[in-house]
This record gives C-alpha cells, structure tokens and sequence, in this order.
C-alpha cells in the first residue's frame, strides 16, 4: 500500500482516538473515575474553564481542579459533548470544537443546574499516543431550574 | 495490501457499525419504528434497563419490553446519546460506554419528564452483522419539570 | 491496493466529512458563523424547517432564513445533535438521519426555550466536496421552561 494510503488510515484512526479524549473527558468527570480523567491530559496540558472556576496547568493544575474545586462543588452531574469537528494540522496534532450539554446538581442545592459550554481543544500524539494539549472553555449558561430536583428512580 | 492494515480497516468499519447501533435504538424507540429497534439486537441478548422498567432477554423480551411497558409508559420521547467509547476485544466482540439524556412525556401527564442515564454495551459480529449481545442501563435521574410541558409548534 | 479496498477508505473518510457537516450547521448556526453556516450547503439546497419558521432554498433562501428569520427570533442557541445514521445510495450520495436538542433565549424572552427536532438530511459530493442537498426538520417540542432564564457565569 502506497505511504500515501497509510496516511490516511492513520488519520481515520488518529479522529476515533481523539473523540475517545473527548468522551473519557465526560465520563472520567462524571463517574469520578479519575485515572481515565488523567490519561487524556499532557502533563503539560492548559485547561482554561473561566468565571466561576479558573485556569489550570499540567497534571498538578488537573489534580487540583478535580478535587479541589469541581468534584467537591458539583454532588452529581452529566455531560453530554457534541458537534465534534476535528481539523489536522499535522500527522501529530489537531485541534477540536465540540458543545457540551450538563445537567447536574451543585453541593447543597436541591434544584438542578444546566450548563451549555464550547470547547477549544488541541491535540498530540506523542509516541503514538494521542492526549489533549489544551481545553479553553466558554460557558454559555449556568443557570437552575427552579423547583426541580434530580433523583433516580428507586429500586 | 497486508491482513494487518486489512483488520485495522475492518475495524475502522466495524466502529461506524457499532455507532450506528447506538443511534438506531433512539431512532426506533423514539419514533416508534419496531423493526429498526428490533434489527439492532441479538435474539439472545439481555437488556437489563433496571427500576422503574426491570430487565428483559430475547427478542421475545425486547418485545415485551417495548410493547407491553415502554412505549405505554411513554406518550413521546427523545434520546440523546453521546460519548460513546468503544474497545474491541477480539475482532468479532467489542464492549462500549455512553451516556443518554431523555426528554418525554409520560403517559397521562402533562409535564415533561428529564432522564440521564449510561449504558454499559457488549456488542458481537455474528456472519458479518453486527449486533447488541447486552446492555446494561444505569439511571441517574428520572424527574418532572414542573410546569413545563412537551409540545409541537402548530402548522 | 485493490479499488474495492481504495472505496472503503473513501467512504470512511466521506462518513468523516458528512458527520462535519452536521457539527458545523450548529456551529455556524449557534457562533453566528455565516461563512461557516453557508458553507454545509449545496447552492440548490432545500431547508425545510416548517412551522412556526418556513421552507427555504437555495443560497438566497439560506441567507433569508438566517438573516432575516431565525437570527432575529433568537438572541441565542446551542444545538446539541445526536445519533447520526448515514447511508450511502452511491459513491457521491448518502441519506442522514439525526437528531437535535436545542436550548436557547427567543428575542425578547427572559425565559429558556427548549426544542427537540428530527433531521432527515440529503448530503451529495460535487467534484470531491461533501455538502448538504436537503434538510427536513420535524419539530417535536417547542416549549418553555417557566422562571428559568439563561446567562453566564459573571467573570
């Protein structure tokens, strides 16, 4: 098979590994699974979430970012990605912009809160191994809804 | 061209296939489209969707299930499903993660009603099909929105 | 490598360029991208939106429904799609079939707009490039949430 043939095999599998980053993102965070959260950063990642949150860097910033301010601010939440584009800018690096939907419940409320998101990510492979370099995040909205709870059903 | 970059093709298929599953259980159950909810199951597969629903096995469960308990349950619903990773354990059996937002109408009310859940999948090609051998539904909530209705805008 | 094995790489790389095409209809659409949002459809393109919004064609009717329809209505959106199901008729050609949560403000509105809808798309490729050649919404709800509004996190 012509070089030019496995380059391209390569990218179709390049795209699966980089969405498989950007799912493990929602269910690392959600299933507060923190090992599959780690492995789809660098560890010299940026992670910029903004107002109300803040920036964060490299493996120490994801660590205090998860545990101490978001894990302990949300009780319970689900994010829901899509609208994944991904653009190649080289056989090794990409960049991403996908939307995200979450529904969850803040540490204390009994209402449930929505957020709608952007992500601005950029991606690299480095000995064949694709992770994200950066997440820049834009929230659209933050808000709850009055009067409604979440709750499974019970068993 | 060599039976190793032949399998890494068939596997790049085999991913769409398996997403298409996905999707097609919301296209059928949402749009209450029997034939294209049954097509993405094996007849001895286990479909463990748990409280308030319980579990189901066969195609004769599947039918159960969606005859006799969900679609009356339901008067209109619409899945999202989202952040579906897939990991192969042979090129014939694959086992896949992903999350679902639900937003419908029970029967007899008036007020919508949310759901998030994940499903946990085990997935088999049996002559070249590939098909649904389990999934498992894990329910994170199940609530109302009060006051908050699901309606068509009018013609 | 044999033509066969050549069209099977096509057709994964098209499946890669049509699911873009559904990502960037939300992305131009949400981010107020016009050139981005212009560029998914055919210049003989059929929207079809039906009520409370109209039908559309052609360029001239892509920027009639945005500038001066849908851009207006809303003061802002984010629309979530899901569950893409493609089928190839052809080579050049391939039937979708997907669905969309939307949350958004209507213009004027303190209130947060939800809309669930079907996409039955056409897609068509014209000298090596993907786009849309049509576009049938179904609109399932339309609704309100009732003192729920939507804003951003203050910086």
């Amino acid at each position: 098979m012509s070089d030019e043939l496995v380059a391209r095999m390569d990218r179709l599998e390049s795209r699966h590994h980089i969405e498989a980053l950007v799912s493990n993102y929602c269910h690392g965070f959600d299933k507060r699974d923190y090992e599959r959260f780690l492995s789809i950063w660098w560890d010299d990642c940026v992670w910029k979430i903004g107002p109300p949150f803040g920036d964060f860097a490299g493996h120490d910033g994801i660590h205090e970012a998860i545990h101490e301010v978001l894990w302990p601010a949300w009780a319970q939440s689900q994010h829901v990605t899509s609208n994944l584009v991904v653009e190649f800018t080289g056989p090794d690096t990409a960049n991403g912009l996908c939307d995200v939907d979450c529904m969850g419940l803040l540490t204390g409320s009994t209402e449930a809160t929505f957020v709608g998101a952007t992500y601005k990510d950029s991606y690299a492979r480095r000995d064949g191994i694709w992770r994200i370099s950066e997440r820049d995040v834009t929230i659209h909205y933050f808000n709850q809804f009055g009067g409604t709870t979440l709750s499974a059903p019970e068993g």
